[in-house]
C-alpha cells in the first residue's frame, strides 16, 4: 500500500528499491579511510582520518546535488530540496568511530541516507518535504566527552561553547580541531528542528541475530546509570589474617559483581547490569586488597525500574559496608533517563518493514544514539539491522549485505511516504 | 625451674635477661640502611643495601667474638664455641626485606640472636653446645624467586646451581650479585644440620594483637596453594547484550571471589582464602569483559583440608564454565604442604614463655619462614611476638619494645637450656 513502484515496459509494477551493490561500495570506500587490521576502522572524532572521511561523504553529497550546511560544532547536513520549503525529513547518524571500530556503526545510517537519495534521483522522484542526510560530530565520545556531542549541540541540549572548549584525551580542544580540519561551520546551533528524523543503525547487540529477525523496531533508548564504587578496607597478609579479622575490599567488590547479576535477573525485562572495569590495590596474590575500584553499568527502558535497581544496589552497598567494616564511596559517572521514540515513528518503521515481507521485533536500544537527542525536538525513530554475534566496537563487527539492503529499503519507502513523494511520468505509487 | 638467675651482692637471685635498649639500638641502626619514608626499609636481596646490612651484622658478629662462615648461596652463620664441638643450637632469620618493608620482619630474629649471645657473654656464661646466629639469603623472594632461597639451599631442598642461576626481576642473576657484593662464600651446601633451630619473628598477622597475647607458640606453617585462574568469555556491549546471552568473564571472576570466602567460612579452623589480584580485559565501563585473570591463595595447617578446599574450588570452576559458557584455565603458581614443627620445640617455647609469666597461644604461621626449611633437618620452632594491627610488609609494621623484649627473653632462656649452659662463678641456674 505504501510501497513505491515504478512502471516499466517490462513489468507493470516493480517496487522501488535501493542499489545494494552501490551502498556496499560506499561502505567499503569509507571504511578504507583509517582502515585497521582485521577490516575495521579507526577514525576518532576530528582527527585527520575523520577529516578525510568527512571530505569523502561531502563529495558524495555534492555529486548527488545536495546543498551542504556545516554548523558551528561541525555537524554536516546535506539537503535535497522538496517541492515545498521548510524542515526536512532527515536521515542521519555519524561517521566517527571508536579506536578499534567496525565499518558499519554510524556509517551505515549516513550512507544509507545517501543511497535513498540516489535511488530517488535515479527514479526522478521528487518529494514534497525536503530530504536531508546528516552526520553528527563525535558521536562515539572516544576522544572527547560527552559522546553524542554533535547531536546534543544540534538540539540545544549542550551549549556550543561548552562543547567547543572540551579537552580531549590528547589534551587538544574541540574548537582547535574543528578549525584544523576545516569543519568549523557557520550554521547556527541549536539548529531548526527537522520535520522528522530516522536513523538506520546496526543493533550492536545479539538479539536480532540470535532470533533470526530482519528488522529491529526501536521503541526507546535505555536509560543509563553509571556508578564508580571505591572500597577502602585494610591491606593484610593473606596467610596470617584470619577471615574474621579481614576488611577485604576485594571481597566486597566480588560481592557487588555477583549482586548486580542477581539484580538484573530478578528485575528481568530490559534490565541489564554489568561490571566492566575493576582494579585492586596493591593487587598482589598474597595481600588482602585494601582498595578496590569498580564500575556498575545499569540500564533499563523504564525509569522507575532503573531507579529501583539503583536503590537496591545502594542498599546492598550499605549492608556490605557494615558487614565488612570497609568504607565505600560511590560516584555517579553518567545518568540518562530512558528516551521513548514517537509512537507514530515506531509504527511507521514496523509497517514499512512488514510491507516488504521482513520479520520485525520491537526492542529497546541498549546503546546511545544521536536519534535520542533528535527525539527531543522532532518525531524520531530508529531501524535496527542485525549484528552478527552481536559484535560491535570491534573490527569483527559485521552485518550481511542482504540485511543492510533490507534496512535501507525500509528507510527508502518510509522516507517516500513521510516526505510525500511525487512520481515523475511513468512512475506510479 | 629452667630460669637462669644471676647471683649478685644486692639480691640473691636475679633472672638473666637481655638488654632491651641494646637490642632496640641494633634494630634501629640496621633499619637505617635502605631506610625509606615512613620508617620502613627497602633492602631487596643481594642489592647494595643488602650488602651494607650484611656488613653491619657481620661487624657485630665479629665484635661478639663469633666465627663467621659464609656458604655458597651467601647464607652467613656466626658461631660461638661451646665446651663441646658439634652442631650448634642455631637462632636465625633473614635481613632482606620487601620493597616497602618494615624494620622487624626477619631482622628481629637475627638481632635477637646476637642479643642473646651478648647477654651470655656479659654474664660469662658458657654453653655445652655451640650457639650460632644465622641469616639466610633472599627469604622474601621479592627480587629472586623462590622465596626462602637461602634456607632451601642450606637444607638441600633446592640445588645450589639452580639457585645461583636464578634470574631476578631486573634480569641479573643470583651468582653475579653474590660475587658483586662479596658474599659468594666457600662453605659447602647443604650444610651440616644444626642441633636445633629457633626463629623469633613478628607474627605479621593480627591474632596476638587482637587477643592481647604476649607470645605465639608456632605449631606449624600453613600449607599454601596458589592458583591463577584465567577466564575467557565474549566481549559485548553492556547495553545491547541481554543477560541471557552473555559469556561474562568478569561475572565468573566475581563468583569465584565470593565462593572462596564462603569456602573458608565453611571449612573453618585455620582455613584462609584470598583473591588478592585481578584484571579485567578490556576493562571498560560499558563492555562485558571477555577476559579476567585472578589469583586464589588458599592456606591451611591440615593437608587434607587444604586438598578439600582445592577440590571444591575446582568443582565450582567446572560449574561456572558450563553455566556461563566460558573457557577457564588454571595454573598452579605455588604449592607447599603444611610443615609441623617438632613437638618438643613447641613445648619448649610454651614452657619458657609461661615460666616468665607471659601469656601464650598456640597458632599456625600463615606466612612462610626459613624455620620451615630447617624443620626438615633438625628440631625447629618459632616464637611469635605481636604485630600491631597485624600490619607487615609495610613501613607501618610495628611491635612494641616490651613485646620484643619478651620474645628475646624467651629465646634467651630457651637457648640457655638447649645448649646446656654452665654458670661462671657467682651465677646459679
Amino acid at each position: 500500500m505504501h510501497e513505491a513502484k515504478i512502471l516499466s515496459a517490462d513489468h507493470a509494477s516493480k517496487p522501488l528499491r535501493i542499489d545494494s551493490v552501490r551502498l556496499q561500495r560506499r561502505l567499503s570506500e569509507l571504511a578504507g579511510i583509517g582502515a585497521i587490521e582485521g577490516g575495521g576502522c579507526a577514525r576518532l572524532a576530528l582527527t585527520d582520518e575523520d577529516k578525510a572521511g568527512r571530505d569523502l561523504v561531502c563529495r558524495w553529497m555534492r555529486e548527488l546535488g545536495l546543498s551542504i550546511v556545516i554548523d558551528a560544532i561541525g555537524n554536516v547536513v546535506g539537503t535535497r530540496a522538496g517541492r515545498r520549503t521548510g524542515p526536512a525529513v532527515m536521515a542521519g547518524s555519524h561517521i566517527d568511530t571508536v579506536r578499534t571500530g567496525g565499518r558499519f556503526d554510524g556509517n551505515l545510517g549516513v550512507l544509507a541516507g545517501l543511497e535513498v537519495i540516489e535511488t530517488l534521483n535515479d527514479a526522478g522522484i521528487e518529494t514534497e518535504q525536503p530530504l536531508a542526510v546528516a552526520f553528527f560530530t563525535n558521536e562515539e565520545g572516544s576522544r572527547f566527552a560527552p559522546d553524542m556531542m554533535g547531536s546534543l549541540v544540534f538540539t540545544g541540549a549542550l551549549p556550543l561553547e561548552t562543547a567547543l572548549q572540551t579537552q580531549g584525551i590528547d589534551g587538544s580542544r574541540v574548537d582547535e580541531n574543528l578549525a584544523r580540519i576545516g569543519y568549523a561551520g557557520n550554521a547556527p546551533v541549536p539548529a531548526t528542528a527537522p520535520h522528522a528524523y530516522i536513523e538506520l543503525h546496526i543493533e550492536q547487540g545479539p538479539v536480532l541475530d540470535h532470533e533470526g529477525i530482519d528488522i529491529g523496531v526501536v521503541e526507546s533508548v535505555q536509560g543509563i546509570s553509571w556508578t564508580e564504587i571505591e572500597i577502602t578496607g585494610v591491606s593484610n597478609h593473606a596467610g596470617t589474617t584470619p577471615m574474621s579479622l579481614r576488611c577485604d575490599a576485594g571481597w566486597v567488590a566480588g560481592s557487588i559483581i555477583t549482586f548486580v547479576r542477581e539484580l538484573a535477573e530478578e528485575l528481568g525485562g530490559s534490565q541489564v547490569a554489568t561490571v566492566g572495569r575493576i582494579e585492586f590495590f596493591p593487587n598482589l596474590i598474597n595481600v588482602v586488597p585494601n582498595r578496590a575500584v569498580l564500575t556498575v553499568d545499569l540500564r533499563n527502558t523504564d525509569e522507575n525500574t532503573l531507579r529501583k535497581a539503583e536503590s537496591r544496589l545502594t542498599t546492598h552497598i550499605d549492608a556490605l559496608r557494615d558487614a565488612e567494616k570497609v568504607q565505600i564511596t560511590t560516584r555517579r559517572l553518567a545518568r540518562f533517563e530512558p528516551v521513548p521514540f514517537a509512537l507514530e515513528m515506531t509504527a511507521l518503521v514496523e509497517r514499512h518493514a512488514r510491507a516488504q515481507g521482513l520479520s520485525t521485533r520491537r526492542m529497546p536500544s541498549g546503546a546511545g544514539h544521536d536519534a535520542q537527542m533528535l527525539a527531543a525536538v522532532c518525531p524520531a525513530g530508529m531501524i535496527f539491522v542485525p549484528s552478527v554475534d552481536g559484535i560491535s566496537h570491534n573490527v569483527r563487527e559485521f552485518t550481511h549485505p542482504h540485511q543492510i539492503e533490507s534496512g535501507a529499503n525500509v528507510q527508502l519507502t518510509l522516507h517516500f511516504e513521510q516526505a510525500g513523494a511525487t512520481q515523475p511520468a511513468g512512475v506510479q505509487k
